[in-house]
């Protein structure tokens, strides 16, 4: 796995169940909204700045969810996507990546097609069996609670990347 | 149990405590909003798509809940219901389903007379006391944390309909 | 205890950490809402409807919370109150309750004084140290998870005015 | 760690994963919004009574954390910092405390700077562990979960100044 992860080079994770929890709030004008978590942003503001590439593929439209992730600077948001593996393809020729150097994060079977093609598949803890079973990393948190931050920072600290120790500050990431 | 999961050809499901933890947030204008699960959607979805009747009877009236599962494929919600044996009467007649062919899920004592009545009486893990007693199927999950995707694919998985192993992967349910 | 719970007539809860679980979702524009439990709302119009006297005191003052008790039926609700005393003092003379007639549950510390008063002090699993000292009931769940339901439908069982068994259902309480 | 509690005559806290859970509700119309503790907002108030200097120090901007911390009395809130150490000298200079008198609680890497400065360095239970390794005290709640009012109570009660035991109850704090 430390092969694999050595080898990323671009972020790409599902939205529902991986960075919320599986929850939506229902609204009586109909609005849907989602709770994200503010270490995640943390992450993927960190990976961003050091020149991985970041990527959400999401069967869902969520305006907010999409608002949130272009504040912390992931541009390529593919929402209402059915097929996810189109979605993916469109990413990978844009960047000029390989499926080698991609991670993937998703939580259910909608994910599935995707996660068998790239390099390293990850999951929240609380994935799916079927999921978690063609998973080369599992997190030790569930989806919503830190998962996406847990495997940014992990990848990162392995490439020598992360680049922040305690003693080893930057303000204002 | 396995016979009787056999013999469902439709699934009605309670709101409060089954799609949702209990929980309602309340607003300074008098709305009262739920929150409840992606991956109930997503199994929702699919027994539609497959053919199952879907319906949802609730004490509670919510313009929310009702617009999402309406985006959801579910056109049979009862709300504001008093006496539920009424209304899933109405919906069996509608569709010509036999109490032995309804799973109902259910949390608590209002659920009761109709879940005496059906051929799967089923239940979340944290239904009240009462209730748990009289379901033939207790879910290993809490109400809003994916109970109705996990009856439903269950069912649907026992009987050939569900579809959806890994690798046999259908894009854009 | 059961003497204590079997002279009860009034119910009387705190809000925050009672009907919610301590939080408070804060708004863009300064209003502050809260989230509460169906379960408990189930249990306050059963208590209603037999005749209990119910009522809320709370040092918040949340027109959301007001709203949703009054719909439940809860009219008597003493908000934005600094001293719980002098409230508790006008509801037990306009009913004409004993304190000893009185099931209060609360949370905290501003609940002390009146816990120290009624007949039957209660508070949920999750209340502050000094307050489980001294009540005479603590709730097998949290705040916001049931707590106000399970102290109603003890007392009505003990008191032969739950009335509602499995077999004796009664549609559209 | 009693000879550091004994020291402080200031409270300093981040926000997010500290004051809230790390949860950022995402609104369609690029609204976010936090969920915070009324048992924190409690202690806050009790501390500001009894003249001891509360700061907020946060990354993030949100007019509704500003609003409900200065509707409790806490008017020095800085946010949108990216250095959080400046903000603190600010802070520190304006009341004159030195460095061993403030408690600095805080759950991430950006939090690390000032940490190591302050003379109390305090922590949530699920701070991510390069901060749980700087904390002389780790709460032990989670953030959003009284770890706020945990640590103000415990200083105050061994300072002598918390003065609220049951049997010395006031009212109206």
């Amino acid at each position: 796995m430390f092969d694999k992860m050595r080898a990323v080079k671009a972020f790409v994770f599902d939205v529902d169940g991986v960075m919320t929890d599986s929850r939506v709030h229902v609204w009586e004008n109909g609005d849907q909204t989602r709770t994200m978590n503010t270490r995640d942003g943390f992450a993927l503001k960190r990976a961003i700045l050091k020149g991985y590439r970041v990527a959400v593929i999401t069967g869902g439209k969520s305006k907010g969810v999409t608002s949130r992730l272009n504040g912390l600077g992931v541009l390529d948001v593919y929402s209402g996507i059915a097929d996810k593996l189109i979605a993916l393809e469109d990413f990978r020729k844009r960047y000029d990546v390989s499926y080698d150097q991609i991670m993937y994060m998703g939580d259910d079977l909608i994910d599935a097609s995707v996660m068998k093609r790239v390099g390293l598949p990850a999951a929240p803890r609380d994935a799916v069996p079927a999921i978690l079973n063609i998973s080369s990393f599992v997190s030790s948190l569930d989806g919503g609670d830190g998962c996406v931050r847990e495997i940014i920072e992990k990848i990162m600290i392995l490439q020598g990347t992360w680049d922040w120790e305690v003693g080893n500050e930057q303000p204002g990431i």
